[in-house]
């Protein structure tokens, strides 16, 4: 079991808010100049020259965006890895990162240890820094809301809006294992029956703890016409890059990266190929790339070492995306994936 | 009765985060060039040439830090607002914030109305916009998030730790009227048969819809050697100010500016002094200038209409912030103002 920050028996809460910055989160900001030891009311970033920000904000809430039960080091991870995933599909380098959380209960100290510590191996892993925000208690579930922060050279966003007509459609790592390792951790049955133990590791891990590519950024820059991240599911966000490009795409899902794990899945019957490109939480990016910048995306994507895979077309009509299946024929996909307000 | 985001019997809610954001959101980010009208993952942001960024984050959680009968708009204002005050206390200028927001049930549209013209009237009234965030459903209290950047000249952002010894400390507005505004909001009986009607009104407003003094930021860098702004009460945050800058402080109690409401108050025996110092939420700047600026600083703070008063002195010491009571003796005060975790 995770401590639970609602436990008295946990060892004792920081006894002011001042305290709780500088045992836990002063120590995630120290490398992070303008941050000033999280001892004052701002921070100051100054872009390096020639660079610009890139900007994102996304909050999880236990019970809505993880398990009520997840580790907190797990939470921390997960909260700075989606804002890190916008930024890297945005081909942007991250930088920093502000935190608002919000507590049910004074926080034990095991539990903000366990927490800290997951968000540093976070920010070690995407090579981001903390630089500021608040902590709250709530009568709600616990929740975070992180702004995160990158750089790109002046102008080099890469857009949702950019797909062309002819465009090659590319994926990073895999896709499904994380709408999977959900119904590992949620001990579904059917799931639990058909895959082994350290494939089930394997999937709870890619839904706990995200790793979205962050060496693509400049592979991204230097060829991608339009990029976002897999969050709500394969289909629905390849479809969201269509409808602003003004363009129509198609994937072929006989393409779609799967691990062994998720192949095991789909061969086995538990899950459909639709379920796992509609189940979202990939936290991987798509991207569109012209033909003639194919091969050099391909390049670039090998050396630094970060799997990506073509699995589909931009087409010239309008419609969004649609999907072909294993055997060429269109699919009938009924939801492309979540809304938290449909 | 503000709208309940949970009352079905409201106006139907958008059918899609998309279409919320289409709707609410982007009509708040069409000034905005970097936001792309919130159709991207991220939005960018160049600092001016000779500018820097000054970042901050702070949450309001319903009954936590707002009633939970709030009007939206005064929610949404309040959310901007606590964020500028941060902002304003460093001297920077408002530029751009990104909101995530956690509703409880799906979102009736005269609810997000009435939040979205209460968003666009702080940013009108505080000078930035809107760059992204996130908006999803909760379980728990309604809740925002905001981060909030503005610019100063590179290196030029007031800190908390310059305060020196022999520097008059100021405080912008007036002190003690947002505490009295929640009494008069709970419907505290004594509060309400002592104050008069437009009294009430007065604080009400103040509590509900801050007004840090955004016009002050030039004069702030120009002549401060340290500020912060109050929002935990004005004894706390400017023993925070002393002890950060290693000096200790006097405030004279009698020389604290009040409203003629908060007056009345102490006058008829509802609240002392010390209630009005240690009360929070006033969202005025306290800043330390060194006496050879003062008179700058106070004709820079008249020509953009913002309202400074002289209360204190800093002193050699180590000992944080005193204060002498209007008799002139030191006063004893058993909690300098707000922690959420003490």
């Amino acid at each position: 079991m995770p401590p639970d920050p609602n436990d008295p028996a946990s060892a004792g809460a920081p006894e002011s808010e001042e305290a709780l910055i500088a045992e836990f989160w002063a120590p995630l900001a120290a490398d992070l100049g303008g941050a000033y030891d999280l001892q004052d009311d701002c921070a100051t970033i100054a872009p390096p020259p020639g660079t610009e920000l890139v900007v994102t904000a996304d909050a999880l809430i236990a019970g809505v965006h993880f398990l009520p039960d997840e580790e907190p080091a797990s939470i921390a991870w997960k909260a700075l890895a989606v804002n890190v995933s916008d930024l890297v599909a945005k081909g942007a380098t991250p930088l920093a990162y502000l935190m608002t959380l919000a507590l049910p209960g004074k926080p034990a100290r095991d539990w903000l240890a366990s927490y800290a510590a997951g968000l540093a191996a976070a920010q070690q892993a995407f090579g981001c820094r903390l630089a500021g925000g608040d902590t709250d208690r709530t009568p709600g579930p616990l929740s975070v809301s992180i702004t995160a922060l990158g750089t790109v050279p002046i102008g080099g966003m890469v857009r949702r809006a950019g797909a062309r007509p002819g465009d090659h459609v590319y994926v990073s790592g895999t896709i499904g294992d994380a709408t999977l390792g959900l119904a590992v951790r949620l001990n579904e049955q059917a799931v639990l029956a058909q895959l082994a133990p350290e494939a089930q590791r394997y999937l709870a891990g890619k839904f706990s703890r995200p790793q979205p590519p962050v060496a693509l950024g400049a592979a991204l820059r230097a060829c991608a016409s339009a990029a976002i991240d897999i969050s709500d599911g394969l289909l629905k966000d390849f479809d969201r890059l269509c409808r602003v490009s003004g363009v129509s795409g198609s994937l072929d899902a006989s393409r779609v990266p799967l691990s062994e794990a998720a192949r095991t899945a789909i061969d086995s019957g538990i899950r459909t190929a639709a379920d796992l490109m509609t189940g979202g939480e990939d936290y991987e990016v798509l991207a569109t790339v012209p033909p003639g910048r194919a091969a050099e995306f391909e390049q670039r994507a090998a050396a630094c070492d970060t799997r990506v895979t073509r699995i589909g077309e931009v087409g010239d009509g309008q419609a969004g995306a649609s999907v072909l299946s294993v055997s060429g024929e269109p699919m009938r996909v009924e939801k492309m994936g979540w809304d938290h307000f449909s």
